[in-house]
């Protein structure tokens, strides 16, 4: 079992630190075994503290991002409500898609992809169905790079008597995520983006408004698995055993967290910021813009438009055989026409920005489109040094 | 992160050999990877291989055992089916609950806890009820330590034209599971159990009947993160993107898939065959007898009657502090009648025979159960001698 050693510049997974990858490899205890009772409570401190929450249900759940969606989605639509879903990529529209599954009346606001959802249109939207249960965004939408302002939208939502639902799969570690401050009752991440954890876990958080519409439901969570009511009983103070936590995960987690603690959150998020420009100032030399919006780009996942004529696949796959570097393809209608180029976690590192540079100048001209070397790189190092 | 080094004894989790935990902790790769492409290749070969199967359709759900379960349920059901499910401890209860949230008929079949259920119920279930979609059965109930027989009943539920769905997540790796030749459409495991890989993924194995049920839904899948038409075309020759595999835990998987491999599946069942009879015989040397139908015991988990006035936590408090070992509580009407003594994979080892009946021959008397030092131990010793 030797897999090769790559440069994870891609939408996820991102560069792993030693010490999470040693914290998999502690020897497996229970999971109602005394020693994980406390591993569970600093996980939860340090989620809590990354979340910027005082959310007692905040914990990972035991499967993927997705699940985490699915989780937040289940647990608070019964058949019949509306749900109000912005959708201006693959993650937007997949919570639409459980939204349809769980018998709720779906409510679209929409914005092309590569922009963000107008805060006017959620407002009109809520206006238009004063009923809605809840309204779900897409914080850092990772198929396109926008970055979906929410410091208004919380006020909006609760204003109307609706639950405010927030997707920081891609932000949460590498830009700021104020669960409380924004006024989020619910909210999932995945651990494989900016916390540098691998793949498997999926941190969520759930205020008392949203706790308290679980507790009123009518009709059971159709999911056995994600239901709350059950899981925040192991979670909680009570212990009781739902399904089997998968132990080595929550290790790598509460390892990776504590190294977001280290750094702290502010130097953690400044650290993005600096790189994701100094990459951006490298490509705009190559003539590579980014793909989303200006002034809502993230910094941990840049969208990279293809140049005209460039076969899309074939530099990736350069990349990937000549470099070791991994990057993501463009998703849905993007296909083909963006790169995404992540900048998460462990993997956002002024190195690596020099590097990929370094290699697209060194690819394109092989592909068509003419750059002279070192212009990228110039121009990155040119930013960092500001 | 130094977690204590337990001997698991429980229901699970199991020990985990050391190649398992470093392959853990080996590099993180994209879950596009074309070297993740080829890990993925041998976990479903390897697992076709313990599941004794052709399915091609096998491969591990990106959550714990419970996760494949619903799995099996959500993707075979839509409402208004009707499924007839074998109840006769925790996990026959679970599916019962997963089946009516699925919107399905439940017809209950039912057996005291730590009895097998009768074929003859099945088959009498499924004339009163002719259209049933499915039969849903616990092969190895973790609850009590019941080892339901399956051999016959594929055929009767086949004539009915209905599937016959397996829960083997206490038995697949340690007791013979026949998925093919038993005539098994949808079966679901744990890698925490005899796989002895940390929990986290639930191998599943979907028969050509089962896809076509699968394929012919009128409705939508009600869970997106187990939607096996989604999820078939990661995992087959599509490779599209449905949600971030969990890469490392897949490591652990393939890493613990080569050790079955390499002990050979039959050898593997003996071992467990041969501790478990130990096991037995010591605990009846100490006037322990076990919970579950006489001819009907698990090998793999063994439920033992705690001795009237005996303090059941007390016991299982000073195994875990004074000898550091892990055995797991009764559940539900089982609570404090019983213990769950696991032998599972990796734990299922002499040595672990003879150091839980050394402790319990030296704990019991302190707490009122009196057994005479060496009595367990040395007809463990003799069982092992034949």
């Amino acid at each position: 079992m030797t897999p090769p050693v790559r440069i994870l510049l891609g939408p996820g997974p991102s560069a792993v630190h030693p010490r999470v990858l040693r914290a998999m490899s502690m020897p497996v205890i229970g999971h109602l075994d005394p020693v994980f009772i406390e591993i569970m409570e600093e996980t939860m401190r340090l989620l809590r503290a990354t979340f910027l929450t005082r959310n007692q249900l905040t914990f990972p759940i035991s499967a993927t991002g997705s699940a985490g969606m699915e989780a937040c989605l289940v647990n608070l639509l019964e058949p019949g409500d509306t749900a109000i879903v912005g959708v201006n990529g693959v993650f937007g529209g997949r919570m639409a898609d459980i939204v349809e599954r769980c018998g709720a009346t779906l409510i679209k606001v929409e914005a092309p992809w590569g922009r963000i959802i107008d805060p006017a249109d959620v407002q009109r939207a809520l206006q238009q169905h004063p009923g809605a249960k809840l309204v779900a965004l897409v914080h850092a939408e990772t198929s396109t790079g926008a970055w979906q302002p929410m410091e208004d939208i919380g006020r909006l939502v609760r204003n109307a008597g609706a639950l405010l639902v927030a997707d920081t799969v891609t932000s949460l570690g590498g830009c700021p995520v104020r669960v409380d401050e924004w006024l989020i009752d619910a909210c999932y991440s995945g651990t494989q983006k900016c916390l540098s954890c691998p793949p498997g876990l999926s941190p969520v958080t759930f205020g008392p408004r949203a706790i308290e519409v679980l507790h009123r439901r009518k009709t059971k969570v159709q999911s056995w698995y994600l239901d709350l009511t059950m899981i925040e009983r192991y979670w909680g103070a009570d212990r009781v055993y739902h399904h089997t936590a998968p132990i080595s995960m929550i290790y790598a987690l509460l390892e990776a967290l504590r190294l977001v603690e280290e750094e702290g959150l502010d130097a953690r998020w400044r650290r993005h910021e600096r790189n994701h420009h100094a990459l951006k100032a490298g490509l705009a030399a190559l003539n590579l813009p980014l793909a989303s919006q200006e002034g809502h780009q993230l910094w941990t996942l840049n969208s990279v438009r293809v140049p005209d004529g460039v076969d899309d696949a074939g530099v990736r796959q350069a990349l990937l055989n000549e470099f070791s570097i991994e990057i993501g393809a463009g998703l849905g209608p993007l296909r083909g026409k963006t790169w995404r180029i992540g900048l998460m976690g462990e993997s956002s590192t002024e190195a690596n920005v020099l590097l990929v540079l370094l290699a697209l100048e060194r690819l394109l001209p092989r592909f068509g489109h003419q750059v002279a070397a070192g212009t990228g790189v110039a121009a990155a190092a040119a930013a960092l040094a500001n």
